[in-house]
């Protein structure tokens, strides 16, 4: 099968419902094409979707805008707001060549602002150089909306901020070195700009004497907050010799500015100066959908809840809080319930600002898997030299991305505890454990879906254990341990199979030694986490009891997919989840399956 | 015993041999003093310093350049042009009574330059305020080089490049909510200012309009490396209102200007042009001592030969290299060898330089655990993006710091594949292996340590293990599987015990089946591993094999001390050692130790 076909067939007809008649009509005759035609998938993908658009040449729309609101009322969630603000500068690229059909660009593009791939989808739509099929399928399992080689960038957008500057500084310097005269463009936003490597990247192509760095800046005046300033045209003064600035709402004024500094010698910064509204997509009816795309949309994620239980615990204590968040403060519900700090995307620095604080002051703060991970050394600094320390370590399998181990990372920190409550009375525990224990960092990894909190939880026992399913005999012939969110996912799965079924909050729990025998005497006990395996929760309690857990866990990369294609992406599913459990449970199955 | 003496009575006595008549008289007097005076600990250390200094109160130096010199000639070690180059800035400080023997000081001093500890000491001295005995124990077991609060500073300076700016901001942010109208000096070097986190933290200051932050910048050009160009006084006026410039050798000069600063409304810099010499401390008799401290001048650390290792293989293989660096170019030898790019200190950057350049060429990291702890999210995107990349990734368990896990989190990264050679053999097998598996990005762990390669090495298995001593039977009694570096040192120890002795290079080896069968019958088995014992090699053996291995490796934080005294207090030195494998044989000794 064709990997056009593979990867877009299925999600595509499941999205024929949601289709007007006239896209309804072309996205059949483009998977009538390719069910026919010759994509034999040895062609680059990105060659494939061109041949496809070729052959069914008809345009449902000929304004990108109008595909872009098209996208995103299909998909139901995404980043429209974000590529509608560089649209203009996307068309801008296109009208410069800088994304060519055949043949070198006039100037290399790398496109840093990574949750704007749907914008250049459209245009090419527009232009004839993209089939509308795949359109269809975003954030559905088909097309991603992140920048990547595969579809036609230069470069792919993955983990880190900022990491376009970096690349595009990778690259320049290549180019010079080799004697390419052309220069390289690379489009950022402003938020972006806030995080620190950008800035080691400027400072170092000024300090290299880099003259074909062309940086194109999307001036939204947003993160995923508003910024506290606009961004600063003197610092970017101080590092490349040419600043100009343009309204970035017409596309022929940026055409006509970043033409001419693609032609006039030396590097140089254009600040486009857009509009964007709220961050995540709404759909028209104004209910809010939330980013893990789960089925209630009313419901906050448990992350969501991190304000109001915070503000709960502060009414009930009376401690001063100080919290600091890098952008996430809608992630973690903080507005209207907590004063915080936004430091914008610089999570190093969020983390910072902890330092020199009051001992007493309960220091907060909110973030995520993919900031974190940037800052361990900080997050070390901290967690050994600040008192009252607590980390909302944000998790996220959804659309964001997000290293699977980031949890993990976390836990081999010097001294620090790491949670994953699932009640608010788990949520309470761990803040009522670092009052007891202040010298100790805590960390609670926040869930980013929604679900009812079990009736059962570990809030009496946070570094121990609890029987979800108690064992109905003293010697049960299988069991399952499981950790944080895996637990409330695993209770559903088992609630027909009825295995005993062990729940921890703790990443490195103590399980008491009654608990032990029980589970030292099972023929087959397994681990669940909806974390990364190795170095993970089963992996330790191998490691620490000699238990031999068959650890199931994310052993993959995470992709960017909706909460609940992520789960059945690391299979994580209920129905994978109740095959995994049924096998364990079954009397016939003797050959224990090996470590892995 | 007061905490005076039980921190300083030994290594002063111990460096009495070394010092002049006058100061062992002097050294002799306080010990006398300690030892009878009314020193219970009850009160803060720098308290006891100072009453200590007033009850001797001769003084062998009226000159604090004189004193650096004889705590540096003494120490052997250090960071003496560091501290020689902020100097008059230190004078300064005193001088405007900024570190005040009591009550509050007329503006908070934070002092980001980590190792200028001994500049302020010494200035103490001849000011009367501290004691001489400590100041001849420097890097010795007694006084440390480091910034820390209990020696009577604010802060306390540990793993991160660049926390000092971050401690001065959280701490101005929090002045100005409580309404004390003081300002923050922080004084930081220009090489750190080259960290991305510095940047963040500028930006933040200017956004949130903090009026009472006044940098004092040491720009005496140079990180480790000279600097590529001098720091960039535009940059930082884009964020403060004021920059000044002063000659950073007059100490009037500076007084008078940071004086000014003080007075006047409003965040300002002042930059200090100062001059520094070598950045590690080198006796007169012009022998290079290394920072390790080991007992062979002479010989290159296994890390410091990096550079040749590499230019041999590029000579073997003709493969295209490009080698980035943050400051890290004398401690991997690459100078003479290499051609490298210096990224200055800004250590995610040099691994995005890495993001966009050819595919065969070979990407070599050259970088420090306290670096990449701050970019494990951009080493994550170019170990997942980027084709033959490999991280020469230093081990600091010497005066420098560092995590005692860090190695442990680079296990951690998607496909990361870790090693740890102890032979050039070793190094060699790492480099084709990644030619062989070029989509894996592989680390290797380089020694700071000077020491003879084995005979015996993992360099024909380098995923798998090797006995150093084999088994004389075919069911030993007991065991030792030891990673890397404690290989070497296991070897020494073992040498007259005989124990069978199992080597690996790889922090997750793969044990052959009949090594297993070995190791599973032994009544007890051992892993020695300089590495943290959490989430280490032991613990994954643990995990992976279920063995039950005794875990002997690193559990607590590294202190800051020169290698010999390391090996010590993390029991890796031979009479531990000796100690260790004496009991693992012993047959009297029935009852194993639990694991811990």
């Amino acid at each position: 099968m064709s990997t056009l076909r593979k990867r877009f067939e299925q999600p595509a007809l499941a999205a024929l419902p949601k289709l007007t008649p006239q896209e309804r009509a072309l996205v059949q005759r483009e998977l009538a094409e390719i069910a026919e035609g010759d994509y034999d998938g040895h062609q680059p993908l990105v060659e494939e979707l061109r041949k496809l658009a070729a052959a069914v040449p008809e345009r449902a729309y000929h304004d990108s805008a109008q595909v872009l609101l098209r996208m995103h009322e299909i998909a139901g969630s995404g980043n429209y707001q974000s590529c509608l603000s560089s649209l203009q500068l996307i068309r801008a690229c296109f009208e410069l060549d800088l994304i060519p059909e055949v043949g070198k660009a006039p100037a290399e593009l790398i496109v840093g602002r990574g949750h704007i791939a749907p914008g250049f989808y459209a245009e090419s739509y527009v232009r004839g150089s993209f089939p509308l099929a795949p359109l269809t399928t975003l954030h559905q399992g088909g097309l991603t909306g992140v920048i990547h080689r595969d579809l036609g960038f230069k470069n792919t957008m993955r983990y880190s901020l900022g990491v376009g500057v970096a690349q595009a500084v990778s690259l320049a310097m290549d180019l010079a070195r080799r004697g390419d005269e052309r220069k390289v463009v690379c489009l950022a936003g402003d938020g972006e700009l806030q995080e620190g490597v950008t800035f080691e990247c400027l400072r170092f192509a000024y300090e290299m004497g880099l003259s074909n760095l062309v940086l194109v800046v999307d001036a939204n005046g947003c993160g995923i907050e508003p910024l506290r300033k606009p961004l600063n045209p003197n610092y970017l003064a101080s590092f490349l010799p040419q600043v100009h600035q343009v309204d970035g709402q017409d596309a022929e004024a940026i055409q006509h500015a970043l033409g001419a500094l693609l032609h006039r010698p030396g590097s140089a910064a254009l600040v486009c100066h857009t509009r964007k509204g709220e961050h995540s997509f709404k759909p028209a009816n104004g209910a809010a959908k939330p980013a893990n795309g789960n089925a209630k949309p009313t419901m906050p994620s448990f992350a969501g809840t991190s304000g109001r239980m915070l503000a709960a615990y502060q009414q009930r204590t009376g401690q001063e809080l100080a919290v600091f968040t890098a952008d996430m403060a809608a992630r973690f519900g903080l507005r209207g319930h907590l004063p915080y700090d936004n430091t914008g995307l610089a999570e190093t620095l969020s983390v910072g600002l902890t330092l020199l604080l009051p001992e007493d002051t309960l220091k907060v703060i909110a973030t995520d898997a993919m900031y974190y991970m940037d800052s361990l050394s900080m997050v070390t600094e901290a967690s050994t030299s600040v008192r009252n320390l607590l980390v909302l370590a944000g998790r996220s399998w959804g659309a964001w991305g997000g290293a699977h181990n980031a949890t993990n990372l976390l836990g081999l920190l010097l001294g620090v505890r790491v949670y994953e409550p699932i009640t608010p009375a788990e949520f309470n525990a761990v803040l009522d454990r670092l009052a007891a224990h202040p010298g100790t960092a805590h960390v609670a990894s926040m869930v980013d879906a929604s679900f009812t909190p079990p009736g059962i939880d570990c809030s009496s026992r946070l570094d121990g254990a609890v029987w979800m399913t108690p064992p109905a005999t003293a010697r049960p012939r299988a069991a399952l341990v499981t950790f944080g969110y895996a637990s409330v996912l695993v209770a559903e799965a088992n609630r027909d199979v009825g295995l005993p079924h062990l729940h921890c909050a703790a990443l490195d729990p103590e399980l008491p030694p009654d608990t032990l025998a029980v589970l030292a005497g099972c023929r087959r006990i397994a681990s669940v986490e909806y974390n990364g395996a190795q170095g993970g929760f089963g992996e330790r309690l191998r490691a620490k009891y000699l238990l031999p857990l068959e650890v199931h866990g994310i052993r993959h990369d995470i992709a960017n997919r909706v909460h609940a294609r992520q789960l059945a992406l690391h299979g994580m599913d209920p129905q994978t989840l109740r095959g995994l459990l049924t096998r364990l449970g079954s009397q016939e199955v003797d050959d224990v399956p090996a470590y892995a």
